[in-house]
């Protein structure tokens, strides 16, 4: 799919969109240079320290969680809404398991700006270089929130990635 | 200023403008019921345990840092553009040492869902409760951003807080 530069403020509604219906894709590369994938619901975008900033949300059980630590920035990809199966299988299956990209087809592209990889299928693209992490407090955080999305721990790490490059098509 | 409900994501575009320029005001409360705003430029916006959130940032020397802990909710007032030099004002003065909104004729109206007040002025206001706090990492910042913003330490703490109610008048 072609792509074109997009101001990143005006990918934010349909990247919304996604993030609250069938996920996007979160990109990340391990030092060997193997690249992983995960499905993502939650993120949040805006301005911090006088840049365009993403900031995503990792478990520390995910392969992904490792990557994270190897290279240091991510693509985020907003999947058009027809690949929905691919975002269902790319949230249940783990990357130390499976070749995500391979079994369902999902064509890696360089990076513009970044050393992980996009998707060619995504509508949107977000290239984020990683300026910090730091990681949930427990104690800190809402009991209704713990209740329902940590019963078992697994506390997410937040990762601040200001956004070098975002392209795509809105339809 | 008439207020109508807000789609907090159309709110969006206008909130990073402002944040990239003259700045927003962010509103907390005291336990004894005294409000306090100060300027903020630095803030993100998304979904979170599958709510909307907006995550703000306030360094521990600030008067507001104290308030967040007493009221875990806040609200975030985005001024017209016209208002530029009380925000200016409001970023320059500290809440310790003078009553902003009594200085700048700001007028404090009740939060619908929080009890933080919001500004009557505002184009547009989101009110939050704080779901989660944490702290930067300063091992975890990157040393180009810790030498800009960080030379005498005061690194900020993060406040997560959803999004209960967002309105105003987009022109």
């Amino acid at each position: 799919m072609a792509k074109t530069p997009l101001n990143w403020q005006d990918a934010f509604p349909e990247t919304v969109r996604m993030l609250s219906g069938n996920g996007v894709l979160l990109n990340s590369l391990g030092s060997d240079g193997t690249p992983n994938t995960m499905t993502i619901g939650w993120a949040t975008f805006g301005v911090i320290w006088g840049r365009p900033m993403a900031i995503v949300f990792v478990r520390p059980s995910r392969h992904t969680y490792g990557l994270m630590a190897q290279t240091p920035d991510f693509t985020i990809n907003v999947l058009p809404d027809t690949m929905s199966s691919d975002l269902a299988f790319c949230g249940e299956r783990s990357g130390r398991d499976v070749d995500k990209f391979a079994e369902r087809g999902l064509t890696l592209v360089a990076g513009k700006e970044v050393k992980t990889p996009a998707i060619e299928q995504a509508a949107i693209v977000f290239e984020c270089r990683t300026l910090h992490r730091n990681d949930l407090v427990p104690a800190e955080v809402d009991p209704a929130v713990v209740e329902r999305y940590y019963p078992e721990g697994d506390f997410h790490r937040c990762y601040f990635g200001e956004i070098l490059a975002c392209y795509g098509n809105l339809s």
